[in-house]
């Protein structure tokens, strides 16, 4: 995979540059894919040759076409193979023999169609390895680079959208030929668009990693229906943000139940839960958007405008309602109004009529034309407590809407901080709208999104500075004992390892346990729960029994030796009527703690983005709330700080009613430990620590399921 | 108040159908208000007569002009002034004089100027009261009448809407002249339009009874700053919903601090606290939106389409992907999937090809035409199971866009479903777009905003069916002894009612509470102890405590009557030394409740909605999650009912974790009592009942606060 990866990287460059494009399948009839894709070609005045590849034809639209491939006697950089998908490998082996090392494969039938397809596609995959080739696709439509140098538009959208700082990546074709048209009705440029289909070779990773270096590209967007490798997926995007400080924004589809049902039916995708999804996009600083207008809105705040040094924000409004509406709008995502300065107060008063308003919101006033606009602007843009601008215009029959907007790009163009603006309505201020795009200030139809877009730009940026962490610091544990636990449990098809072993594990990860002691007949109750000493906890120990309540297998609060006698009886039979087929390997005497919080620490392995860790307050917290955070191991000390602060009862382990604050830190280091107990015992498929009680120093496991 | 109401129900008819308008303070000068108005009539083709009023002036633009409105010889219904705030109130005695009822005020520089500007607000208010006026206004933009009866557009609004069964009411001008532009460019109809500004006389809920008497409007759609009286609104709300079915649907602005502040200072307006204001809303049917966009993608739905019989809909689309985002926004938003019948899979399998996906949501595939679109829709609209449809297309290449429109609207046409479309992209898709909307198919941007309308529809009709609840079923009770306490205490300049008497009245209100007994000398205490028996709670009684857990004034768990001299003795003490001031009305014993769940009822007086309730479970659940809901008094027990399953540890009330249900019967017949109280007593300002002991049979009132 790595070496693939590796490849990928040199190859790339040519998809994007080629000097020369085969299109492998070309043909004479309009309205298919293969003569679009030429016209896409020809039509955007590719910066290269391009040699239709047809065995019937000996031109089409004029170009000189060739029979196969190996016929073309110059290099062929990239070939583009719309041949059906049955004897696609055939085109590729031919490509292969040519020394043709970069494709694209728009054809369709391969894994969305089911087994056959796939096969289809391990087929070409194993030519390309054979050939050292790097394809996108199958399933595509195709790839576009806006690049002077370049001037490529090898897919099979209409038209060539403009040149701009956006790179898009899509899974889904069908999707792209909408973005580009919403994306051309707005003046929103691109760098690169690519289409890649099932992604058999080339995936999204290797070109995360191509848009991070490429210069004409400052804003990944990433549609995605599969997240077919989470974990290096997660890095990928770690790292493209932390070296170039590119933000990456993706919409992942198929958040509900049945939106992944459809998904699978799409592209035979398997959707891994979306809470997890979330978190892990969050952990590696992913901006996750819910559709293409939320995802553009915010991309264009990226993309156009300068990074606002902090979170206040002028508006100028001429009208008072919308005012109130952009205010509501800023304080709910987090951003704060700026308190203008005397100075600017002085100005305002100078430059505006009495009846306006000058604090923050701005009102103009309805019968406001360019020159109080502009007053407005200079005011707030010279404002050292002014981070960023949002302009609100409403049409009122005195308004020069389209000097309006060309005074936002005048005044703008002069300082470095950023504008946005909302000309509301839709027929009259078009033109404004307009006006404004050409000029690379973002238009937003609502308030709610111009806040939304900036809260973003100002939260990535924050993180952004922020020291990155290590991603799961480990420290050095010898874990031989564990290791053979494990083994011996997966060697044995055992599911569930006994609770004292589990103890063992844990502690052996530095987990703070309990001391117990586990006995198996009655006499030797007494010597060992002494030992233990009171109050005391007894429990059932099987590999047989997960929950133990139900079957009577755990008492509280032991007070004295002849309870823990009695209450050894009554678990043995309790077990025996309730589970009697289930082995007991004897009953584990604890001490009870008291009068700490209970929480409970977890781990599952997701399909895609591999072990991923749960922290939450136990009862109702967890159980009424759902009240838990996700994180994809292995954690840092940040990562665990931020997921124990990201639950609504993060409070109750602070000073709370009278209560000493709890060890948070010891529970930040428990739950790195258990990331890496995650990451390094792959045997583990889950494991519940439920609760890890936590005092004000210190903590303990008081029950620990392990599922091998 | 109520005669000024029936009062404008006869005069608004005279605003929207007059035979004959008179322009108080036209002019010549292009540009002004004045000029525009007249102008706007003219150009609407008013079907009456219009009399331009203007000292100095004998005609304008042709029209022969008047110096004075008494002047005129004929009748005339309807003036409107646009004369300076200053002199106004002179142009609305000359309208009385003339015996004009109804006016429009359109002049600014009243109450949103300050107290100078309240003062003239006053004043024309007196003239109105003297002559039997009713006005608009002042400081609007004015009414549009699209009834051909009519077709008046008496308002400075550039052009005239298109016709269309949608009654727009606006408390801000400026935003009327943004939504006039946005829904002409969507071919959105109105059927009035209303700019009612300071709603110095005529307020919004005037109109809202218009409307509903209106045959042209279907859908009522408001916006406003500034909810001046909550309860009359509500009840206003509720009858126009259940009388006429017609829904409403509110822009309420101001919803955080700082957009409160803004909307104060634009027309002097009070925001309540906003979570009051969506309980209130929800209690009488209201729908309320964030903004335009959502407000009118809802408006849409309900004016344009055959209401649906159920949740299920049918998704068709030709990509992937989109079908994904749609599937996921449907059932995020609580609609459902239909699943089709062997009859629909049949067809679709006879008239779809093999590559396509026919289950729900169907995809035709990229290359689809209207002949595949048509099968689709056909056998969906045919399907039992189908109750709406929704069309999404992506611009591939071969999509004929503009034939799919007419397709849509043509299939449609036949069946009584509602379908509705989303057409991804701009530019290219433009076009369909303009067809659909054209022929009344609504068309949303995004698949979410899609969703939301249709649930939204859903949710309205399934609630119009429920029987209608009766707002505050109040029992007889006979509550002289609750007002002697209040009067007295409101006498005397007390805040706090003493516990014992906050008892006795809940009493009175029928709220189950405990027997106490309060001693004032320590050799009391032993039989008064006695006679409640153990364990027993003992707490201080006071006036001037509202905190007592703070002073030490509670003693929790009292097992004998020995322990019960020492807690009296021991809060003697606390209360003297960390309260010396306090008076001491002596200790109260109260058995202590176990296993009871603690819940919270409370109330406080809003200053828009009057007295309003609030539910919670105690401790963290309101502490940390917030976890309460609100209604306004006096609530059914069908809210009460409402309000209890709101909050989402409603679970814990039911069977949980081996307890039993708690009474929740009982809880309900509370909450309505508390509303009776709350509207009887007006002397109450707050009260708060912490806890009330909910047990699985009964109910005990262990705290109670009442401030006055």
């Amino acid at each position: 995979m790595k070496k693939r990866s590796s490849l990928h990287r040199k190859n790339l460059h040519k998809i994007f540059y080629p000097d020369s494009v085969a299109i492998v399948g070309a043909n004479k009839v309009k309205g298919t894919v293969p003569y679009d894709i030429l016209m896409s070609i020809v039509h955007a005045n590719f910066n290269g040759v391009v040699f239709p590849v047809s065995p019937g034809e000996r031109f089409i639209a004029g170009i000189r076409t060739y029979k196969y491939v190996i016929d073309i006697q110059e290099d062929v950089d990239l070939a583009i193979l719309v041949f059906p998908s049955a004897v696609c490998h055939l085109a590729l082996e031919q490509c292969g023999k040519k020394g043709i090392k970069s494709v694209i494969i728009i054809s369709a039938g391969f894994r969305e169609i089911g087994e056959k397809g796939l096969e289809r596609e391990r087929q070409i995959l194993s030519i390309a390895e054979k050939y050292d080739i790097s394809f996108i696709g199958p399933n595509c439509l195709g790839v576009i680079n806006t690049d002077p140098k370049s001037h490529l538009n090898a897919s099979f959208a209409r038209k060539m959208p403009e040149e701009g700082p956006i790179g898009f990546l899509s899974q889904s074709g069908a999707l792209c030929t909408a973005v580009l048209d919403y994306a051309r009705a707005k003046h929103i440029g691109f760098s690169k668009f690519i289409s890649f289909g099932n992604k058999a070779d080339i995936s999204e990773i290797d070109l995360l990693f191509y848009l991070m270096e490429d210069e004409k590209t400052k804003v990944i967007l990433l549609y995605l229906e599969e997240v077919s490798n989470g974990k290096e997926l997660l890095a990928a995007a770690r790292e493209v943000i932390q070296k170039s400080g590119k933000p990456i924004l993706i919409i992942k589809s198929g958040r509900t139940e049945e939106g992944a049902a459809a998904a699978a039916s799409h592209t035979g995708s398997l959707a891994g839960s979306d809470e997890i999804c979330d978190a892990a996009f969050e952990q590696a600083g992913i901006i996750r958007c819910d559709n293409i207008v939320d995802m553009f809105n915010r991309a264009i705040a990226f993309a156009y405008q300068p990074a606002p040094k902090g979170d206040k924000v002028a508006i100028i409004t001429n009208a008072g309602g919308p005012g109130v509406l952009t205010t509501d709008a800023a304080i709910k995502t987090g951003l704060r109004l700026a308190k203008f300065s005397d100075e600017t107060a002085k100005y305002l008063k100078q430059h505006l009529p009495s009846t306006s308003n000058r604090n923050n919101p701005i009102d103009v006033i309805g019968d406001a034309r360019t020159d109080r606009y502009n007053a407005a602007m200079t005011a707030t843009f010279k404002d050292n407590d002014v981070n960023a601008v949002f302009v609100i215009l409403t049409p009122q029959s005195m308004t020069d809407i389209d000097l309006i907007a060309r005074e936002v790009a005048k005044v703008s163009s002069h300082y470095d901080k950023p504008v946005y603006a909302s000309f509301m309505g839709e027929a009259d201020v078009q033109e404004g709208i307009e006006v404004l795009q050409r000029n690379g200030i973002p238009h937003y139809q609502l308030p709610e999104s111009m806040a939304d877009a900036l809260s973003c730009v100002v939260n990535f940026n924050k993180r952004l500075e922020l020291p990155a962490s290590e991603p799961g610091a480990t420290s050095d544990i010898n874990n031989e004992s564990v290791h053979r636990i494990l083994n011996k449990a997966t060697g044995n098809n055992q599911r569930l390892i006994a609770e004292n072993q589990a103890y063992s594990i844990l502690k052996t990860y530095g987990f703070p346990t309990l001391p117990v002691r586990v006995v198996s007949s009655e006499e030797k109750v007494k010597p060992a729960a002494n030992e233990i000493g009171y109050p005391q906890v007894m429990k059932i120990v099987s590999d047989d029994i997960a929950h133990k309540t139900e079957v009577g297998g755990i008492v509280l609060n032991i007070q004295n030796e002849d309870e823990a006698v009695e209450a050894y009886g009554s678990i043995v039979r309790n077990v025996k009527e309730k589970s009697p087929e289930s082995g007991i390997q004897g009953i584990m005497i604890a001490p009870m703690i008291k009068d700490g919080v209970e929480v409970i620490l977890g781990m599952k392995r997701d399909p895609s983005f591999g072990p991923v860790l749960m922290f939450g307050i136990g009862g109702i917290h967890v159980e009424i709330y759902k009240d838990v955070s996700f994180r994809v191991a292995p954690v840092s000390k940040e990562d665990a700080m931020s997921m124990i602060e990201a639950i609504r009862g993060y409070p109750l382990l602070g000073e709370f009613r009278g209560k000493k604050a709890r060890d948070v830190q010891l529970l930040q280091s428990c739950i790195v430990r258990l990331g890496q107990l995650a990451t390094e015992c792959e045997q583990i498929r889950e494991l519940d620590i439920n609760p890890l009680i936590l005092l004000d120093k210190g903590c303990y496991v008081a029950d620990a399921k392990i599922m091998v």
